[in-house]
This record gives structure tokens, sequence and C-alpha cells, in this order.
């Protein structure tokens, strides 16, 4: 297939996982002329350019901005207003901006505080995928494929950006869907932040217990899908939980509130409670299941 | 490979996922000659005839351990007293009675109270093995293979009985360790009974949520994977709770400690704190997932 050229020259700055991981499906698909790369560490750019991950890159944000037709974000988010300030006198004005985090409120107040008149093509987005390894070597083409990635354009986003932002995420094999920055920071909150604090709770509190030795030696496969988000990058993680605070903060109170009627109804001998809860917990789980193979399933 | 025989008739006292694939292993290596299913559910019995996986069945648990030479309780661990008291004055003299609990100090107590004379014929066991779905449909013979079963004897525990059942074991594929009931409850309850009741308490927590459709619309495979054994039996887990009570809540209140940890660094803003915690999270799971490579890779 020959795609359409979305972008003659489309910069990525933070060439990771995600980052590596939008240039080389870009490529495969010929839908980009030039990659151009922008980091902090010069060796792993250096990596970017071997692997063919990039064509080009500098440590210069300007240089690596200037022309590009696509600038995307995808370094951990507390970099962004400082990113974002150093790029935004060097964007065109045909440019359109986007990025890859995981909380969208933070960073679009970032954007509209920094990019000035270009904010309007600027469209916050978040690609739902990602895997235990980071960085560039752990990047593939087919990250993105069969996932969802989800925009959240507001109310002054140039539809045209929103469309090109759409069609380039599609060519990588996503599926694109638009909700707004509250809700998806909300559900995020659930689905994604929240079980991260537990596993690295988790993994802390094991890894403290005086019998850890045997314990990492005797845990089996259900505990290893269960904290393998405890091996994400410390530093996303971290700066995740800041920008997306309050509702990180909310969702956790309210999982402590279920912890607790669990440990109640152990402690108080409620047989008939913590068989109800584990009940409608394992329907909903079910349900989620069933939900996720017709979506699997359906031709979309 | 032809195996020996090592009991001409099994009697497994429920035939669901694990009773069922144990027996389904030992047929599948003509290790027993007889298998003869207890169960209340008598449709749940004439399936498990008709699959193969047992040879006849008894809704009369007296007819079904007379003439046993191995008796496996695979039931949920609520049922035990009741089951071994009911079975024991029927047992033969030379019988040898196992379980596979995940739980080992209440049945031990409970083996110990009902059994009489034959609680040191009875070695209480834990196959590391499961899977999403319960019953005897999803049984299979392969279940064990390459999957760690701990025996837990006591000093009574006579050691003829402890060799035949590890022999029983290992001809599922399993390898089969030896740990002391009591470091057996502790590593159980940190690395599997605690994590189920995260994921129990996070699906009923996301499910009473305002926005839980999209909320389950929107997760994604790491959400999959964390929650998996959320759909695990609730009566067995329930069951796992009250036997493993004391250990359990005591996990439970060190994991609250570190999750606080979190909340507070979090809610402070406290970044160093945070990011130190994360780190120090992925170093342990990082280190866990290199063991256990080395141990899959090491011909055991």
């Amino acid at each position: 297939m020959i795609a359409n050229i979305i972008a003659k020259r489309i910069a990525i700055i933070g060439v990771g996982l995600i980052g590596g991981s939008l240039a080389r499906a870009l490529k495969s698909v010929h839908a980009v002329t030039t990659v151009v790369g922008y980091g902090r560490d010069e060796n792993n750019l250096k990596k970017a350019v071997q692997l063919g991950v990039i064509d080009k890159y500098s440590l210069n944000i300007v240089d690596v901005v200037t022309d590009a037709d696509i600038v995307v974000l995808a370094t951990p988010l507390s970099t962004a207003d400082k990113l974002f300030a150093e790029m935004s006198n060097a964007l065109k004005k045909t440019v359109i901006v986007t990025d890859v985090g995981s909380a969208k409120g933070s960073i679009v107040k970032s954007a509209r505080e920094n990019l000035g008149d270009l904010f309007k093509r600027f469209v916050p987005g978040h690609p739902i995928a990602g895997k235990e390894e980071s960085g560039v070597e752990a990047s593939c083409a087919e990250l993105f494929d069969a996932h969802r990635v989800i925009l959240t354009p507001v109310a002054e986003t140039d539809p045209e950006a929103l469309n090109l932002i759409t069609e380039m995420w599609k060519l990588t094999g996503a599926e694109v869907l638009n909700l707004d920055v509250e809700n998806h920071d909300t559900i995020l909150a659930a689905t994604s932040h929240l079980p991260h604090m537990l596993a690295y709770a988790l993994v802390d509190c094991l890894s403290r217990m005086q019998e850890s030795d045997s314990i990492f030696e005797f845990a089996a496969g259900g505990f290893a899908d269960f904290t393998r988000i405890a091996s994400s990058h410390p530093r996303m993680w971290h700066d995740i939980c800041f920008s997306n605070r309050e509702q990180l903060l909310n969702v956790m109170n309210q999982f402590d509130q279920h912890l607790n009627k669990i440990r109640a109804a152990i402690k108080d001998n409620d047989s008939d409670a913590l068989l109800e809860l584990f009940e409608r917990a394992k329907t909903s789980r079910d349900n989620f299941t069933d939900q996720r193979k017709n979506r699997n399933d359906s031709p979309e």
C-alpha cells in the first residue's frame, strides 16, 4: 500500500518507545519523507538513526522543529512547559503539534500557556499502547496496530489539525476515538494510573518483607501478570501522577473504601458480604472480557 | 513413556479445574487404573465421565473412597472438615490422602482433627497452577506441566506417603518442592492472596463508579492482565480468605502502608520520594523477571 504523504518533515521530540514506534510505523507506510529526532541524550539519538527509526537529529530543539509539518511531543509530561516554550517561536504557522501523554489536562494547560496563537494547531493525543520495556530499542512499527488512540480536542482545536492527526494514527493501524479532556483523565486514572500505583505498591511491599527472597522465588504466573506494569518507566509514571494528581488521588480514595470492605468482611467473618463482593467483581470482570472479545471480533 | 502405576484406584473429591486436570494428567501417562469422582452436582460428574476425565462416580463419598489407594481433596477449603469426617472411617489403612488447597494451616488442622490415625498418611499439597476459567470443562492434562507444586509435610507425615505424592505430581510434569506450613501460608498470602484482593477490590471499585461504562469501554490490555484474577472462582477465594485469615490481614495491612506512602508523596508533591519508590519497585520487579527467566531456562 502506498499511503498519502501526511508530512514531509515530522519532528519527534523524545525518541523512546512511543516516539520511536510512531516514527517506525509512519516510515513503514511511507507517510513521511523525513523524520527528525530531538532528545537530550546524543547516544540514544545516534542509536535511533542506526536503527533507522529517525533520519537525522539535533540536540537543538529549534533546529528540529523549524520547517516541521508535524511536531510530536513524546517526552515525560513534566518536560512539556519547557519544551513548548523553547519551540514556540520556531514553529511555522501551518505546523500541527501533538503529544502522546497519558494525562491530558496538564498538557492542554501547558500548550495553551506556551504555544500562543498556535494553540489552535495543538491536538492532544494518547495512544493506549505500550510495553514493559522502554527506550528506542523497544520501539516497533506494530505497537499501535489494533490499539486505541484517544484524541482530546478542545473548543479552539482546528478541525483540519484534528483530521490530520486522526489520519496519522490510522496509518499506524490504530483505532482513533475522541474524548473530552476531563473524561479522559477520569477514565485513565481509574483504568491505568490506579492499577500502576497498586502494582508499584505491591512490589515495594513484598520486596520489603522479611521473607522477600522466598516470596519472589515462589511467585508464579499470576503474580507476574499482576505486577508487569511495575516495570514501567519510573520517571514517566512519576510525571503522570503529578499531571493527573486530583483524579488519581480521588480514585485511590475510592479504591481504599473497596479494599476496606474486603478487609472488614474478612476481619468480621462476614462470609456473605465477602462472597457477594467477589461474585459481583467476577461478574463485572467477565462482562469486561466479553465486551473486549466482541470489540476485537468486530471489523472496526 | 509407560509410567509406573502409582495407584490402582484414585478418588478425586471435587472434579473441577484442579481435580479434573490432575485426573487427566495421571490418565494420560497411565499412572492410575481407575479414577472415581465424588461431588454434589451429578450433572457435573456425568460430564466428567463423558469427557473421559473420570471413569465413574458416586454421590456417596464413602463409596468413592472405599478401596481408594489415593484420595485427593480438591474442593473449596471450607468443605474440608465435613468431607474428612465423612470419609474417615471408610479409608483403608494403606490409603494416602492429599489435597490441593491454596492455604495449608487450616487444612492440616482439619485433617489432624478428623482423620485420626490416618493423619500421618495425609500429605498437604498445593499446585501453583490455575486459569481464569473454572470447572471440569476447563480442565486439561497439561495444567501442571512446568509449574510448581508445593508440599507441606508436618512432623507426623509418613515419608512413604510424601514420596508417593511427590512422584504423582512429577508425573504431571510439575516441579515439586517442600515448604513448612507457616512459610507457605505467609508466602502465598503475599504473592497470591493479596493480589487477588487487590484485583477484586479494583474491579468492584471501577464497576461502582459513575463512569463505569466508559471505564470498562476504554480499559486496555494492561488492565485486562491486572484484573484477570478477579474472574477467579468466588467461593474458592472466599474460603481461602478465611482459611488464611491472619496472614492475609497481616499482608493487607503492610500493603496499605506502602500504598499510603505513594498517596502521601503525590499529595505532598514529594517528587523525590515518589520517584525513589517507583525506581525501587521497578528494580525489584525486573529482578523477579530475570530470576524467573533463569529458572525457566534451566533444566530442572
